[in-house]
């Protein structure tokens, strides 16, 4: 195929926009879009968007019904993740409320204060934003996230007990004062949200490492929120969000999620709900899946039904298919994704995050592979997402190990059932560390490796990584492992690697820093092993623009036509 | 633009094909040609080409007009220049000859013998081929290259009494002695035919420093090759080429050249002839410019006429403009390509060699520059060739030095004539490493620089060199001189850079190799510069496809729309 045909497809691919509802402001919904080609705060009035943002944002707290404005974070240092605060109004007026330029992960506001948390080098702080100013209230653990303020109190959770197996959470106030609860040692915990005194969080106590579900907690006792219509209860969710304001529930379990009102089912499309919101009547959300882009879509309450308010093209890339596959004692939900045309190819995606997953909806970096002719096989490796606390728990002390093992099984299933003749692995962020790790530690299974934004030394990362991401990695380690960071590192089995390798790295990532791969890099060439290498500068890890994420992917998409087109 | 465009406008322009005429072979044209897209040697089969390679071929002697077969070395080490020999017949029936795997810069042959000049790690050989078997007949200085056989004398030139500002000549015989000749001591000669027991040899020993012409050598003495007509005598050639077969002249001189017979003047189109044989009443020749891809022609004596006999597309990329650039006590000969659309960034194009130069010629780097909008400004520096040999010396002892103040002083002609309103760098090999090296002297000069295959440290690469390099090396800075190497390197001014870097490499690169690269850019990262880094495996120094050719610009091109886009 001619690169004019590979880079057509892949920037109308691109193109086609994504769309998350984050929540209303004054009786209009609030989206996040990128139909400018960046990530935007956007409202739908009527039935046409308004972007209200100027520039790419790096991320916003929900929306405050009953207010009309919302803050948000930008990267003002060229991908570094350095961020300054911002407010837009429904009217689009944009100012800068302050510049702190430290990594900021989470923010909150009310109608007074802005709240967040923010990693420098050395600490990780919670502040608040008075009158423009910056006030530090206290250092928090470095993987803490703020959630909601009202009046003087500020909500938040994380690793707040030093067991990196359960997460609890804590109330602030403005003076600094900071106190950690939690419903059951050991159980994990999102407190996100006040209202009435009472705050609302999400816990698996009850279900302990099963499933999740909505709890109250007065300061006194939890108390189970319960739901008028009762379809919710057989759905059998496993992870849940629920919004008090409106009464509504997005549910998932195996990849797709619903979405429910006072307890009761709303038919909508088969994929993942990216957000909703009611609205008078009307319920607005947007939805995709792997086949489907992202649209959004009105539901009449009184009519009881759907229709589609932002449309988007349709491209249906593929056959899709859901499988459980056996590993050990795990079972690894496993989406696999079959070209129209294939060309025999496959193309093991491992997600990032970790903890993260994919799951039934549109994927930026799925699509184009599968368009142009390969198979993707995307294992939810243990420690995803989506399938409870136990089974996202289990990469705790042992990343690049049972992990690893799932998607080497995903691999071996694919061969195996003939899905494939030749395959590759590839990944961006930890996914970019698993595919180091695998073609340098089972280098016989693999054709090709395409790592992205991955992790070549988690000790020299370490050294280099700020607080937050210094938490991240003790974690994952339980604790700062540095043997077993050694042990789980490509680069320690880099002289192993057999297969050619596509390593693709923006010069700016503060989260998995460019040198290592550079050293990586080096090894691979004093031991004569194919690479390109593609280094991308004023770009970080996270991307907020459409043109990014084509300049990350065409050398990926280019690099497979070379071996196989 | 969109990437597709860019994309497509490069894959456009790289399959024009090119054409050379290199000989013939009983009565038959033999081309250089780039049809499929890989260097083959194809024939002129009446107005037909026939492509008598199967792979893309490294090099190939002259034909020799009485036999019907050619040898030719073809690198087959993916692009480490490691090479092998074959044989194509007029039937385009192929053999290896032999498989030494060691760099061959040059090789002859006769109806018996072949002869080849190799370098390995540590010495430069001329062998023989004999039967298939390979036999080295003596150790040469290691810039040597031999250029014709007949029977028992082997001829050649090179750097052989150890004064890198002259070029002596050899003959050798088959038992490995071998004497070395001079017209004059410090003169410049390419001996390069035997026919009737005369060496047909260019030098410049009558005009010293100046120009060249042919003469014959007899082991006796020098004499003067003289024609019958005059035409050639006005036309004042700086740089002549005489084939004795069929008495044609190329006749070159401000990056034009000329096509004579016998010293009458061929009228033909205006730029570069590359390359003409003469069969019965017709001469072939290719031919191209600045704005024409290449074509073949046929001139018919008898009708005094020129037909085009393989035509290819028109495309008229820009305005060309020759001017000569005071710096210093030199004139700087450059070519000024405007843009039909331009967009007021203009690049300073850097020859590679530095032995080389930018002549009237299609150009394959500076053609999609100009065609996407951007204005060339391609500076013979001194130690271009096409001036003299005196001008083409100036370099030796000085790389780096004059040369990159005459590419700085076109910079600036090309500002303040307002020519441009930005402007940037780029080049490759020599080239490459001037652009390093010019955004690190002086920085303030650039707004970008574009750096394929550069040398980014002599030092180190020193020691990397084989046999061949280390001699090009020692030429270029009289002697090892390490000192002035470590002045001259780029990555001794790393840390003054302060424009944005596109630096591409191939990893098999054996002339200019990629761990120094990698090592300036480490320090490029390790203080914060901006650069895209592209390295590109399986490839090597020299381009044989066309499809790598696009690997290599593409990068470049995506780089400029980032910045100007």
């Amino acid at each position: 195929m001619e690169y004019s045909e590979i880079v057509k497809t892949l920037e109308e691919l691109v193109s086609l926009p994504i769309y998350a509802v984050i929540g209303k402001l004054k009786d209009t919904p609030v989206l996040l879009t990128t139909t400018e080609g960046k990530v935007n705060i956007s409202i739908l009035e009527g039935d046409k968007l308004r972007v209200l943002t100027k520039e790419p944002i790096a991320g916003s707290p929900y929306p405050k019904p009953q207010l009309d404005f919302i803050p948000f974070i930008r990267d003002v240092v060229k991908g570094k993740e350095l961020h300054s605060i911002y407010i837009t109004n429904l009217k689009g007026e944009e100012y800068e409320v302050a510049s702190p330029k430290i990594r900021i992960f989470s923010l909150a506001y009310d109608d007074k204060n802005i709240a967040f948390i923010g990693a420098s080098q050395n600490e990780s702080s919670l502040y608040v934003i008075e009158g423009g100013k910056i006030r530090k209230l206290v250092n928090v653990p470095p993987f803490s996230f703020v959630t909601d303020i009202s009046g003087d109190y500020i909500l938040g959770f994380g690793i707040l007990k030093g067991n990196p197996r359960s997460q609890e959470f804590f109330v602030a106030d403005l003076s600094g004062n900071m106190r950690i609860f939690t419903p059951k040692d050991g159980s994990m915990n999102i407190a996100y949200y006040i209202k009435d005194n009472k705050i609302y969080l999400v816990s698996d106590y009850e279900n302990l490492g099963e499933s999740y579900w909505i709890y109250t907690f007065d300061f006194q006792k939890y108390e189970r929120v319960e739901f008028p219509e009762k379809d919710i209860y057989s759905y059998k969710a496993v992870e849940i969000s629920y919004n008090p304001d409106d009464s509504l529930i997005i549910a998932k379990r195996d990849g797709e999620s619903k979405l429910f009102l006072n307890g009761k089912l709303l038919n909508n499309p088969s994929g993942i709900i990216a957000g909703a919101t009611k609205i008078g009547d009307n319920v607005y959300f947007a939805a995709s899946s792997l086949n489907t882009p992202y649209k959004v879509y009105k539901y009449d309450l009184k009519e009881n039904k759907v229709d589609v308010v932002i449309n988007n093209k349709d491209v249906n890339i593929g056959e899709v298919e859901y499988v459980k596959i056996k590993n050990e004692n795990v079972e690894v939900p496993t989406w696999i994704i079959k070209s129209r045309k294939p060309n025999k190819v496959g193309i093991v995606y491992v997600h990032g995050g970790p903890w993260s997953e994919v799951d039934n909806s549109w994927d930026l970096l799925i699509s184009p592979l599968v368009l142009l002719g390969y198979n993707v096989i995307a294992p939810n490796f243990r420690g995803s997402t989506g399938y409870g606390s136990k089974f996202n728990l289990m990469d705790i002390g042992d990343p690049g190990g049972g992990d690893l093992s799932d998607v080497i099984a995903a691999r071996d299933y694919a061969i195996e059932k003939g899905i494939v003749e030749k395959i590759g692995i590839m990944g961006y962020s930890y996914g970019g560390y698993m595919t180091l790790l695998a073609v340098g530690k089972v280098p016989d299974k693999w054709d090709f490796g395409i790592a992205g934004a991955s992790v070549a030394d988690w000790v020299e990362m370490y050294d280099l990584s700020d607080s937050f991401f210094k938490g991240f990695m003790e974690t994952l380690f339980m604790g700062k492992n540095l043997e077993l960071m050694e042990d789980r590192s490509p680069i320690t089995y880099v002289n192993n690697v057999k297969c050619p390798l596509c390593i693709i790295h923006s010069q700016n990532d503060t989260r998995t820093p460019l040198t290592p791969v550079l050293k990586y890099v080096q090894k691979l060439q004093e031991n004569n092993k194919t690479f390109y290498l593609h280094v991308i500068p004023n770009l970080g890890h996270a991307i907020y623009k459409i043109d990014d994420d084509v300049d990350l992917l065409l050398p990926a998409l280019i690099f497979l036509e070379k071996m196989f087109g």
